[in-house]
């Protein structure tokens, strides 16, 4: 089969077909030849013809059934993939042919798996109901810092940081996504402090707090961890999944702990930035989701990330949409956030959000708890339909954080 | 500290620092800024004044160290990582900083490990050497293929196509990348038939021959694959390391099972396509050479897959280069191979490399025996430095080959 043999525009896909959306830019192929080129090279054809094909191999091909402009939409029998194998769909329809050079670029701009194929992954486990229920907070975004600096603080300022975040209105803290197990803050001893913290603040605030501790490792490390968080009383872990990877990730997710599962993509970007070229950051929620992630980070819109509004709104749908009966997932906006940007936030996200903000709470001029505070108020406000400048009237911690990070007052 | 503070060009890089060389084009900074926004946020530092921030973490600052228009080199303290995970290493130095919003794009050019942490991993447990002592080739490169079509070959007609290649002089037959345990071609049975194949094709050629089956799944499922490769009497296992990730990756090298690892990598121009953006090839080789695997595909310069002569050499230099101590790593050339591409891939990559032809062997036209035994005579023709259209009159297998592919004849 030559190329060209894998497109035809008058094939309905069928309800248990995988189908992808690509845009491709060809360079020394017409569109059809490259588009069909993706199919083949993701089933059972390859660049020159061959002596071993056999009668029964057909109805396995995959088919390109819509070309429109550099827009290409094709569909694979479910039979290609293995069921609860998320590396083996990946490498089928987006693994060599991002390589090909016969592509100038190439962007899989989006997945829709059948059902079939959904449900023999595990899918969330807690997904935004069961972790409103963990923290007993249904009616506003919630509430989240990451201990900052980045790296280097000792076991106990990076606790004493966590208790201060919490009593201020925090929560959850969460480790940064290159904190693992250094020797300036050990794994076991950080948790231990860190729940240690949330206890008292637990006590304090009578509000459920929760600590998201980083066991990002070797898988069997990683499960250790999970295990241990588990032990110390802990409800929450969090996994960098792209450096990770997804095999590990199904595995963590297969032992099935009672713990939720907050994934942080660090790396994301080095193949999601480029309109052109590369996956979709929505591929990849989509993944993680039907893998079983709780929450995942889905960029900002207003911080330091680079992701447009339309980028984020798609990665929001692919965690809240409808899909096969699984959980919804938490939408997480991370980088660059402050209180000042809480009603935009809110507004672009709905109040089944995770605002989480390092720097715009631990660099207020008072200070971690008052930053904590600034931030609550500003959620506050924002459900209350106030605007933060009056709010802030009365309310002297974001009255600061306003004056640090925003041009309102 | 805000991001210029990250910048002193007169320090000079420990031997113990971890080094990374970006080419980085910043959209709201200037360069210095920008480089510093990279080393502030894979250390200690954000986008924004902490209050958090101790007198003792500034010896954990990155350092950018070297500008050089848009090129930058920056130093890391080795305490910054933990020994002995790679998902760590990656969510510092090529996590988060590719979404930046101020940079318009951010390469990763090449890594540089203090010995230190190297040696903290595994390394290759066979390399180079070890593989051709297992397959007592010395002075050739060796050949293999991927049994071809792709996807969809029953169990059995694999195995038949394993053979033909084996008897047709390939030295290793491995499994499609997307193959891994499909109903059509379930693992186990796949195995089982294919290593009776190599047995046969061993007593009737009198040459080792390997099988290289695809384990890539979930960690738990990869690693009971592997455990019954190695029942089954196999030598090989191949991983997608891309789609899997480097966790599970860790965790079968941690397994040290006396089993070669074929890294395959499926899905990595995503992100090392486009030069500007990304990471590069040679990083990922490095990080596959110490985590452990033993053999890496590395690009073709001839064949379908799209990176430049400089790139390929810098991958085969990541394999090949004296890296404290750790073994070289055999360079795979794979993609739209064919037997008139030997003598340049000779050339090019030395005769340490493996030449594997899928379509290149099983697309001539007399079947796979006849397109392997073309294979060998192209390699045997090029090690006594006959040219091929010379070899190929007393070839016939070789002749038909270069008809088909080439315009040689």
């Amino acid at each position: 089969m030559r190329y060209e043999d894998f497109v035809d525009l008058k094939y309905e896909p069928a309800h248990t077909d995988v189908i992808c959306d690509f845009t491709i830019r060809p360079k020394e192929f017409d569109i059809r030849k490259a588009a069909g080129g993706v199919a083949a090279e993701s089933s059972i054809g390859t660049w020159t013809e061959l002596t071993t094909t056999k009668h029964y191999l057909k109805k396995l091909a995959a088919i390109v059934f819509s070309i429109n402009g550099a827009d290409v939409k094709v569909a694979y029998p479910i039979e290609l993939f293995e069921p609860n194998n998320m590396p083996n769909l990946l490498s089928s329809i987006s693994g060599n042919i991002f390589g090909l050079r016969a592509l100038e670029s190439l962007r899989l701009r989006d997945i829709h798996l059948p059902e079939k194929l959904i449900k023999s992954f595990r899918g969330p486990k807690y997904g935004i109901e069961g972790i409103r229920r963990l923290l007993k907070v249904y009616d506003r975004p919630l509430v989240g810092t990451i201990i900052k600096p980045k790296l280097g603080l000792k076991t106990q300022d990076h606790a004493q940081v966590a208790y201060e975040a919490w009593i201020g209105g925090c929560d959850m803290v969460k480790d940064d996504e290159n904190l693992s197990s250094q020797k300036f803050n050990p794994f076991e001893d950080r948790v231990m402090q860190t729940l240690e913290s949330r206890d008292r603040a637990e006590a304090e605030t009578g509000e459920r707090k929760t600590y998201m501790a980083n066991i990002t490792a070797e898988t069997d490390e990683m499960v250790k961890r999970a295990e241990f968080v588990l032990e110390q009383g802990g409800e929450y872990v969090m996994v960098d999944i792209i450096t990770c990877g997804f095999a590990a990730l199904q595995t963590l997710r297969k032992r099935d702990f009672n713990l939720v599962i907050h994934a942080h993509r660090a790396g994301h970007a080095a193949f999601t930035k480029n309109p052109a070229h590369g996956i979709s950051m929505n591929v990849i929620a989509k993944a993680a989701r039907i893998i079983g992630v709780d929450q995942l980070h889905v960029g900002t819109v207003f911080g330091k990330m680079h992701e447009t509004r339309k980028e984020v709104r798609a990665n929001i749908k692919a965690l809240k949409a409808k899909m096969s009966g699984l959980k919804q997932v938490f939408p997480v906006a991370s980088g660059g956030l402050h209180p000042g940007l809480v009603p935009a936030l809110t507004e672009f996200f709905g109040k089944d959000c995770v605002i989480q903000a390092g720097g715009g709470i631990h660099g207020h001029k008072k200070g971690t708890v008052a930053g904590a505070k600034a931030m609550r108020q500003a959620v506050d406000a924002t459900v209350k339909r106030i605007p933060l400048r009056k709010f802030a009237q009365a309310h002297k911690e974001l009255r600061v954080a306003l004056q640090i990070w925003d041009k309102v007052l």
